[in-house]
């Protein structure tokens, strides 16, 4: 099978909305940005036995991919419209190719986001997918908006996913319910899309946890020239994660494990309750973790011992 | 070196224009469009051993991916304005990082490309490129316009970079500026931009030549649902070529040895002559190569025998 006719057979769509001119099938996918938009754009590579193991299942590969890179839009409040997939594969298998697709095309209905364009290589698997979304001018959430004093809130739950990525390995024993919820957060970690809509005109800073609290936070900290106290034990940790690791473990995953895609933010310290409350009521869970504070040198302080946290990663090394 | 201080010491540009709101540095880039226009994006791969031989320089490796990104921007005839660069590396060798980039932004500069984002893994050597560029409103070339009984025309040679690529593996001997000719051609194969957007308003189909022409070619007749008749002693071939190897030679590698990227056009019969001329007064050598038929079962036919082509591929297969 040659590039055109798998392209053709397992990954153009066969309808799109009116914003592709053109989607798979020329040179280029041709886009219509909405007015008054900007356009936001993030590329992410994975590749297996780094960002995913060996024996992931084929289906939920291409997908947790996608729920990765879309997880960057969520961060600046950005709304995803369109992907584009450079696939590297060892061989052309029909089954494996299927199942892949399959599953991405399930992902990419999650967040009507639609695939344009891509290009496929023989090679060892990697999976790179760059997102595209839009946001109304001068409104999406960047690194560097955080102002001192501002409360700083996490979505969901910290630590699951690298508990999860634990036991698809075999390190960690978890069990019935604690098992499949542990592996979901690491196999198909929704993005929050709509958690960072919600949060758009309330937060001041925001980023997505891929690389783990401490360094994602830190990645606002040095981008918004502060520092940040974090109340360790206002970490929210899941009954699942609970239930499977001692209290130590959980947050330590919690504060260096990534791989979650929950989102960090900070707000006014004087909003955050209405910021809860009000997501609330929305089905979003929003837990304040900590203040920010006037820039030191040590970007992250545990609040119990006023001394950073001490780990032998802040989070995940690419080299 | 992490991958946050690889990005800031080898990719971060320091100078953006006003369309980048926020370049590398945050979990998105944000782009601002013009008005009136529509966005093209491509993305490509380019795998040592598969698309460049190894021993080739690594100065060149990440330049030349990246003009052969932004030559589908040319066969839409459309205006570079960003790519993202997603760049895995068996490791993070300083001397290493510093050609490439240098390279690669000495290319970007030729088109005023700029780099907006991107990621590094680690793993085998891979290089995914993806570009963006702006066309008016319904101003792209399609593969899919070309009427019956246009002309079909080349920029430039045909040829060259198979037989440069020949002669960087060592294959092919090909002495003094003959050598520097070729070899250039496949290292350093300048997009088309400008004769690109000279044939805007004039081509009713375009497609780089990225395949071999036979291939890309017949992308254009599947696309227009036409066949083609083309007159193989009108395929333009180089001195440097001729020099070097025999017609016959020559022929196969300008008909299916790829990687020239030039523009393989489609005009109106009867503005060929026109086209040609004003081009040529702003430089641009274009030829006439052949013509658009009715649609046949094969659909690229020699004139010499009125049969297709005989070669064992049309072009480069990717499996």
């Amino acid at each position: 099978m040659n590039e055109f006719s798998l392209i053709q057979k397992y990954f153009k769509q066969h309808k799109y909305s009116k914003n592709v001119v053109m989607g798979i099938g020329d040179d280029c996918a041709i886009l219509e940005l909405p007015k008054q938009s900007h356009l936001c754009v993030s590329i992410d590579t994975q590749l297996v036995n780094r960002h995913f193991p060996e024996q992931f299942p084929v289906n939920l590969l291409g997908a947790r991919a996608l729920h990765c890179a879309v997880s960057d839009l969520a961060a600046m409040s950005a709304s995803p419209l369109w992907f584009t997939l450079a696939l590297t594969l060892p061989n052309a298998n029909p089954d494996w190719l299927a199942s892949f697709s399959e599953g991405l095309f399930d992902a990419a209905h999650t967040y009507s986001i639609q695939l344009v364009g891509g290009d496929t290589t023989s090679g060892p698997l990697a999976i790179t997918i760059q997102v595209h979304g839009v946001v109304d001018e001068n409104k999406a959430l960047l690194r560097s908006g955080a102002h001192e004093g501002d409360a700083i809130l996490v979505s969901g739950y910290l630590g699951d996913a690298a508990a999860g990525l634990n036991v698809i390995q075999n390190k960690l024993i978890a069990k019935g319910a604690n098992k499949q919820y542990l592996t979901n957060r690491f196999s198909t970690p929704y993005a929050r899309i709509k958690e960072a809509q919600f949060i758009q005109s309330r937060a001041t800073s925001c980023i997505d946890v891929s690389d783990g609290l401490l360094a994602d936070l830190g990645h606002i900290c040095d981008a918004s020239e502060l520092s940040a106290r974090i109340v360790s034990s206002e970490i929210p940790l899941s009954e699942s994660l609970l239930a499977s690791v001692d209290q130590a473990q959980a947050l330590t995953w919690a504060l260096t494990g990534g791989d979650d895609y929950e989102l960090c933010f900070t707000v006014p310290n004087e909003h955050y309750k209405a910021v809860i409350n009000q997501g609330a009521l929305l089905g979003f869970r929003f837990t304040k973790i900590g203040n920010t504070i006037p820039k030191m040198n040590k970007d992250i302080i545990d609040s119990e011992t006023g001394q950073p946290f001490h780990f032998l990663n802040r989070g995940y090394q690419h080299f």
